[in-house]
């Protein structure tokens, strides 16, 4: 007979993948086994299986959990009426923060989505490509107004976001500033280069 | 009786370090094999072994020319006389065409440079930690004279050499901009933002 799902069994799955995600960013994906995840969660291998059917499916939850809010945030700044400097200001600092303060999943969906099986690997590349065309096309009507100077949309976007991955770097290092100011940090570096 | 080593055999050697450069890119230096090297360079595994001892000397080997290729560098820099943007420009300008013109060596000696074996990891890790301290001092000389706006400079280097090695998605990308366009893009959004 199969189980009920109650809400402890669904906010048990969800240390499941928040502990999945901190071993995948420890050990990479790939490396890391169900042992491995049992000993971070406090269980016996086995019972993990209650909850979840494979390390696939964890890798799944994560990086689609990740674009779902990175695609809510990108619909809300498309339709807030916002000039375009203050949407892509929006966008920047967003990243910032989901690098802040959801870390290691924004990580593992990053860096180890190429280990997602087919049909979930196209569906997300094409999700990340269309994402990121979104990205580009707000500069470009920065452009267009005027606001922004005349640089490539898509290699602007393609540096941004690599910059805002060098949080990864923070998080590591001992002597660190606050969160806040690196946030503020970055904003003045990326976003008063891009204003005409 | 050990042989004498030959001009010939010393560009050999280059062959050998070039392609290892290309596989490690491809496939990461624990996955990849002296028999995916010997298929890359075109020779038999075993003859591999008349030019180096080792696929950890080929990583120590990559990793420590491109370290050495940017010691030499900041060291010119810092001596120039130049005024700090500038010097901080030059450093920059040299990252990018680096990722752009020794590709695989510079990902390689950025990345897989944690699977190198002590004494020679903890030697490269004082190395980078050095250079990244000479490289923050050079903001700090310029946020002292005014040139540079107030920020941390240690999050400064961090941030601008993150988005420098988003050069490694260009080189992914099938529609792409040129070399060139893409460092005058980058010193836009970089340096600009810097400027007071």
């Amino acid at each position: 007979m199969a189980r009920i799902r109650t809400a402890k069994d669904v906010s048990r799955k969800e240390v499941i993948i928040k502990a999945a995600a901190k071993l995948f960013h420890e050990k990479g994906y790939k490396a890391a086994s169900m042992r491995d995840l049992a000993v971070k969660v406090g269980v016996e291998a086995a019972s993990l299986y209650n909850h979840i059917r494979s390390k696939a499916e964890l890798l799944h939850d994560i990086c689609f959990d990740v674009a779902n809010i990175f695609n809510a945030h990108i619909n809300d700044v498309e339709t807030s009426g916002k000039p375009p400097l203050e949407k892509f200001e929006t966008l920047l600092r967003f990243h910032i923060r989901q690098m802040l303060e959801n870390f290691e999943e924004v990580y593992v969906s990053d860096r180890e989505w190429r280990y997602l099986a087919d049909p979930y690997l196209s569906n997300f590349q094409n999700q990340r490509r269309n994402y990121r065309k979104r990205f580009a096309a707000i500069i470009e009507q920065g452009i267009e107004s005027g606001v922004i100077n005349k640089i490539d949309a898509s290699t602007a976007v393609l540096i941004v976001l690599h910059a805002v991955s060098g949080i990864e770097s923070w998080h590591r290092s001992t002597h660190k500033i606050s969160g806040e100011i690196l946030e503020e940090n970055m904003m003045t570096i990326l976003i008063d280069g891009l204003k005409k």
